[in-house]
C-alpha cells in the first residue's frame, strides 16, 4: 500500500506547489501593502495604495483561476479520488482543490461587483456609526445580505446558505453544530454570569488611578519582553503600533503584529500583545518550507483563534503567569501598582456584562457572538429583515446580558464585520475560545507542572508543544481532526465551562455545581 | 496645425496610459516592498522578501513587453512620426516608445542572467569590502562588465559604448559631452582646491566636541520642521530610518525618505534631510494626474540629483539658510553650539579632501566623480582591465585629490554601484552638481531677494518656483531642453565654478580671479 500512494511522480505536486508558492509570494506582497496600510501610509496615500491592491489582488485571482490550465490540478484531484496520494500530497491537493472549486463558482462580475459593495458598504457603515444612524447602512447591509445570499446559492449547501458562508472561515463547522454547541453554552453562560453579579459588588472594578500615566516607551519595552519570553521571533517580525491591532503573516520568517498604546492603561496594550503574539506564534510556527501550499496555512479562522485566546485569557489573565510578570510590572512603573497580587489577580479578571464585544471579559465575550451569529444566520436565511435588527439586537443584549445600549453605535453598528461583507465570521471567535479551554486542558496534562513553570517564567514551553501539536502541521488535518488528534476528542464546549467554573468559582466564591 | 494635432482619439492616448498606469501600480507595491525592506523587514524575511519582489519585477517586465500586443503603440508611434500628435501626446509616446525599444532589445535570458549576477555581485563586494579583499570582487567586476558590454552592444550606441549604459540614467547624455565638462570642470577644480589647501591651515576643521551629545528624538524634531519648512508634504509622505539614507515615490501622494542618526553629529542627519527631502520635493511635484504616464516621471537622474543638491548645498550650506536655523539649531541643542554664526558657516563648509566620496565637500566632490567616470568608461570600453583597477583607482585619487588611500577598502571597494551594476550612474550626481549650480542662479534671478526671504525662513517659494519649472513637467522636456527652459541656455558648468569661486572666495580670503 504504501509504495503505491507514494507512487506519484514528485514534479507533479512539486510543479503544483511551484504554482502555489508563487501565488503566495504575490499575496505576500498584498499583505505587505495592507500591514504598510495600517502602520505607516500617509492619509493621502490611500487612493493610490488601494488601486495597487485590488490590481494585485485581480492577478492573484485570475492566476489561481488559471491554476488547472493543463489539468495538473483535477490530474491530482483523479489521483486524490482514487486513493493513490501519500499524505502530504493529500493535504495539498484536498485543500487546493477546495479553494478552487468555491473561487471557480464566484463569476468574475460576482466578484468585482462585491468588492465594489464591500468597499462602499464599509466607508457607509463607519459614517453611519459616527452619526449613530443605522437607517444609513441599512440598505447597504440589505445589498450585503442579498449579495452573500447570491454567493452562498452560487457555492453550494446542503441545509442553510449560512453553511456556505461559514465554510469559508472555518472549513466543515456547519450552523447546525453550532446552534447545538451555542445553545448549551448559552444555558450555561446566562445562569453563571447571574451567579457572579449576585456577589460581583464585593468585586473591586478594573479601573488604574487616572493621575497615574504609563509612558508609552515603557510599555514598549514590556511587551516586547513579553512577546520574546512567548517565544515570538524578533528578527522574524516586529511589533508596530495601528488603530486595530492585528496580525499579519508575509512568511514564516516575516510575521508581524501591532497593538496600540493608552498612556494611561497598559493593559490596553498588554493583553492584545498576548493575543496578537499567540496569532502570530502560529504563523512563525507553520513550515516554512511548505510555504505556499496549504501545509503552510492554518487550519482555521477558530483554530486560529484559539492561539491567540489561550495566551491571552488561560496564559496572561491566569495567577501563575502574574506571579512573574506583576513584580515586573511593578518595576516597570513604579508607584502605579498598589494592589497585591491577589487582588490584582481579581481586579483583572473582572466580570461585568458589557455593549461592546472588544471590551468583554471572557466569561461574557460569547454571549456577543451567540448574539451576532443568531442575528446573522436569520438575515441570510431570511427569517428576519435588517430593519429590525437595531430591536432585535437590543432585546437580545437584553435576555443574554440584562443590559441595553442607548445607541445603535454602541448597539448594532459596533463591528465592521457586516459592512465588510464578513457574514459567517464571528462564531470563529467563540469556537476560539471553546478550543482554547480544550487544548489547554491538554497542554497541562501533557507538560508536567506547566502552571509552575509558568509562574517561573518558562512560556516557551507552551509554545514548543502548541508549534509541535498545531502550528507545524499546518492544514494537514480538519479542525475537527486535529482537535481529536491533539486532544482526544472531537470539540467538547465542556472544557470550556469547566474551566470558567474552576476559576471564577473560587474567585468570586460562588457555587459552580449547578 | 493645431487642430490636425489633437486629432488623436483621446481613448488611443488614454489605453495607453490606463496600461501605464496599471504598470505603475504594481512598480509602485515592489517600491513599496523594497522601502519595507530597508526600514522595516525583520532580518529573516529577506529571503521571502527577495521573491516576492521578483516575482512581481517579472510580471511588470512582461507586461510592460506586452504593451504593444495589438499594435497600440506602434499606431501611435506612427503618428508621433507623422506628427500628428498634441504636446502631452507626444511626450507620453514618445517616451513609452524609449523605454519599450530599450527593453524589448534585451531578451528574457539576459535581464534573468543580468539579475542573478547582481545580485550575487552585490554581495560579494559587500564581503570583499569588509575583507578589503578586491581579488574576491574582481571576478565579479569582470563578468559585469562583460555583461555590460553585451547591453550596451544589445542596445545598441554610435560612439562608445558606455553611451548606451549612460543613456539608461541620462538620457541623450554622451560621454563625448560629458568628458569635455569634465576636462574644464578638472582643470577649475584642481588649482581652485589647491589655492584653499593652501590657506587652510587657518579654517577650523569641522569637529563637534566628543562629550556634546544630540538626542535622536530632538533630531527627528528639527529635521521634520525643517522638511515641513521645505514644502515637504508629510500627509503625503514620511521619513524613516535606513542604514544608507534614500528617497522613493510610490505616487505623488506617497513620497518617503530615510535618513540615519548619529547621536554625536546632528549634521550627519540634518544634510541628509535637506538633499533626500529635495528629492522628495521633486517626487510630491510631479502631476499625479498623470501618475503612470511619463508626464508624471522626473526627467533624469542627473535633474533629480540637481534638486536635491540645491536644497543640499545651495541652501542648505549657505549663510542665509543658517540665519534663520542657526538659532533654532542652538535651542534644539542647548550648549552644543558656542561658535558664532559666522564661524559655524565656515565649519559646515571646510573643503578637505577626502577619500570617501559620500564624505566629500561640495567642491571637491565632483572629483570622486569624474574618476569613477574615466575608469567605468576606460572598463567598459575595454582600454583598462580590472585587475588594474586598484592601482589605477589610487593614482588618480593622488593625482586629483592629492590623497592616497591607504586600503582598496577606503579606496576602490567603497561604493555599492559597480557590484549592483549601475555602469554609467555615477556621472549623473556631477551633472546633479552642475545643473543645481545653473538652477539656483537663475531661481535667484527670478525671485527677488530669494536669499533674504530665505533667511526669514521662506523656503517654500523656492519650492514652489522647482515645483512650477521643472518638477511639474515631468518629462515633457529633455534634460537638455528643460534646462533651456528654465535657464536660457544648456547646460553650463561655468555656473557652478563662479558659484564655488563666489562662496569660496570670500570664506578662504583666496582670489578666484586666476
Amino acid at each position: 500500500m504504501l509504495s503505491r500512494k507514494t507512487q506519484t511522480p514528485r514534479n507533479e505536486i512539486e510543479k503544483l506547489s511551484e504554482r502555489l508558492r508563487e501565488l503566495s509570494y504575490l499575496g505576500s506582497a498584498i499583505s505587505v501593502l495592507q500591514w504598510d496600510q495600517e502602520v505607516n501610509m500617509p492619509k493621502k496615500g490611500a487612493d493610490a495604495r488601494a488601486k495597487s491592491i485590488s490590481l494585485l489582488a485581480g492577478l492573484v485571482h485570475t492566476q489561481f483561476l488559471n491554476i488547472d490550465r493543463d489539468g495538473l490540478l483535477s490530474g491530482l484531484k483523479k489521483k486524490l479520488e482514487d486513493d493513490r496520494l501519500a499524505p502530504r500530497e493529500v493535504t495539498i491537493v484536498r485543500e487546493t482543490w477546495r479553494s478552487f472549486e468555491r473561487a471557480r463558482k464566484l463569476p468574475e462580475t460576482f466578484v468585482k461587483a462585491m468588492a465594489e459593495l464591500t468597499s462602499k458598504a464599509q466607508n457607509v457603515w463607519q459614517e453611519a456609526r459616527e452619526e449613530n444612524n443605522f437607517a444609513k447602512f441599512a440598505p447597504y447591509l440589505e445589498r450585503m445580505v442579498e449579495k452573500k445570499r447570491e454567493e452562498a446559492k452560487l457555492v453550494g449547501y446542503e441545509h442553510s446558505p449560512y453553511d456556505a458562508l461559514l465554510d469559508d472561515y472555518e472549513p466543515g463547522a456547519t450552523s447546525g453544530e453550532l446552534e447545538r454547541i451555542f445553545t448549551d453554552l448559552k444555558n450555561f453562560l446566562i445562569p453563571f454570569i447571574a451567579k457572579i453579579k449576585k456577589v460581583s459588588k464585593s468585586i473591586r472594578p478594573y479601573a488604574l488611578a487616572e493621575s497615574v500615566t504609563f509612558p508609552i516607551e515603557k510599555q514598549v519595552v514590556f511587551n516586547t519582553e513579553l512577546a520574546e519570553a512567548m517565544g515570538y521571533d524578533l528578527d522574524a517580525g516586529r511589533i508596530d503600533v495601528s488603530t486595530h491591532p492585528f496580525t499579519t503573516g508575509f512568511h514564516p520568517h516575516d510575521v508581524r503584529f501591532t497593538v496600540r498604546y493608552n498612556v494611561h492603561d497598559p493593559f490596553e496594550s498588554i493583553f492584545p500583545t498576548l493575543h496578537e503574539g499567540g496569532h502570530a506564534l502560529y504563523d512563525q510556527g507553520l513550515p516554512h518550507e511548505e510555504f505556499g501550499t496549504p501545509l503552510s496555512d492554518a487550519v482555521s479562522l477558530g483554530i486560529h483563534e484559539s492561539q491567540s485566546r489561550l495566551w491571552e485569557n488561560m496564559v496572561g489573565k491566569s495567577l501563575p503567569f502574574w506571579k512573574r510578570w506583576y513584580p515586573k510590572l511593578k518595576k516597570a512603573f513604579p508607584g502605579a501598582f498598589s494592589a497585591s497580587l491577589g487582588e490584582f489577580y481579581k481586579i483583572i479578571n473582572t466580570v461585568k456584562p458589557t455593549l461592546i464585544r472588544v471590551d468583554a471579559d471572557e466569561v461574557t465575550y460569547n454571549l456577543h457572538i451567540i448574539i451576532r451569529f443568531e442575528l446573522e444566520k436569520a438575515l441570510i436565511e431570511g427569517t428576519i429583515e435588517v430593519r429590525d435588527l437595531p430591536k432585535l439586537w437590543n432585546e437580545r443584549y437584553k435576555e443574554y446580558l440584562g443590559i441595553v445600549p442607548k445607541t445603535d453605535r454602541e448597539g448594532v453598528l459596533q463591528d465592521v464585520h457586516w459592512g465588510a461583507g464578513y457574514i459567517g465570521y464571528f462564531p470563529t471567535y467563540a469556537l476560539g475560545n471553546l478550543y482554547s479551554a480544550q487544548f489547554w486542558n491538554t497542554a497541562k496534562k501533557h507538560i508536567p507542572k506547566l502552571e509552575e513553570k509558568i509562574a517561573k517564567g518558562d512560556l516557551t514551553i507552551l509554545r514548543n508543544w502548541l508549534r509541535t501539536h498545531i502550528h507545524t502541521h499546518g492544514k494537514s488535518f480538519s479542525a475537527r481532526d486535529l482537535t481529536l488528534r491533539v486532544t482526544g476528542e472531537t470539540l467538547n464546549p465542556d472544557y470550556f465551562s469547566a474551566y470558567l467554573k474552576d476559576k471564577y468559582g473560587p474567585l468570586y466564591g460562588i457555587d459552580t455545581r449547578g
